[in-house]
């Protein structure tokens, strides 16, 4: 009786920080990326974002170079722009921005994740870690889907953020590098549509 | 060197079909539903509710019953209102819609899962079809979420929709108790959250 009674309470207090989180996480809802949904004027949020790259997961880990277990891809791509409901989105081509803001994301990552009971704290924020150190063949490949939303979303908004913010064709190419690191495949269209943007005037050589 | 070809050029209708399924799911951002955010006045989309389900799944999985798959709980939540792209978001509390209205929704996943490269898009349907028959474990998981999440926002907006549309304790009740299939622990505290919403009159007995 005392150990059942011992047992529930665990599972309410489990229970309750895990809402407390779940609550929390809505606020990604209303971080704003610079990069406008496909066809649209209207900006993304993180929350649209999350989900977009874990269907393009789900739709594409086929071509990952190496094999990715697919359930990790997933769950770092869910979670992998929590931090910036603390530390902001920061705009891939903003030149006066920092971007290895490490220390505020970290303690983003801590205070947020923190919120779970211990271990699932734990086991995200390392997960985000992974993901952002971009080592593991899992990290590798959720990056590459990380750049290449936002690479088709500015070809089918006639440039988006390139025309927008006056973007050229080198820092484009150098940003979306990363893409091979996971995908010699999703590369190989990635170049072509950069080259064909150029081509079309939409991105500045 | 005629194979290498080969390969190449199948890789690249794969991939062509796949980039035409990730634009076309851009549409689930302005699927609207009546559920607001937390604490908020803005309305939730599809895409946002998707990911929100799917961080539910990752916290709360330990909650289920039964064994659940996590992954396939994950695709589940992930595409289970892609449908509504073509056939829309019917309110659940809406007595004038019919709400088994599988034909337009089986239509709508076979146009746009049928996007995909043919073996991708069989299996994207037939988990769709799993997650709406709510039978297996997982299916039965996955339905919980997709009702204890929009509890959660009413709460955190004193009352939400059931106040803006006159919804009872008994219609709120027979909604939920679907909680009850997939998790006790779920189910118990959402019962606890109906009924101190009754005493604190924001639900109507």
């Amino acid at each position: 009786m005392q150990r059942g009674t011992d047992q529930n309470q665990f599972t309410t207090t489990l229970l309750s920080r895990q809402i407390s989180f779940i609550k929390e996480i809505d606020r990604l809802k209303y971080i704003q990326r610079r990069t406008k949904l496909f066809n649209s004027d209207r900006r993304e949020n993180d929350a649209e974002h999350s989900w977009h790259l874990a269907m393009m997961a789900l739709v594409l880990a086929g071509h990952a170079d190496r094999p990715v277990d697919l359930l990790k891809v997933l769950k770092m791509v869910l979670i992998h722009d929590i931090v910036e409901i603390d530390a902001g989105d920061i705009f891939i081509y903003d030149t006066t921005k920092n971007h290895t803001n490490t220390e505020a994301e970290l303690a983003a990552a801590e205070r947020i994740f923190g919120l779970l009971p211990v271990e699932q704290a734990i086991d995200l924020i390392e997960l985000w870690k992974e993901f952002e150190e971009g080592a593991s063949n899992e990290a590798k490949f959720a990056r590459s889907l990380d750049r290449l939303e936002p690479l088709l979303q500015n070809v089918s908004n006639n440039g988006g953020t390139w025309v927008e913010f006056d973007v050229d064709y080198r820092k484009v190419y150098e940003k979306k590098k990363v893409i091979r690191e996971g995908s010699a495949t999703l590369w190989e269209y990635a170049e072509k549509l950069i080259n064909e943007s150029v081509e079309k005037g939409i991105l500045k050589k």
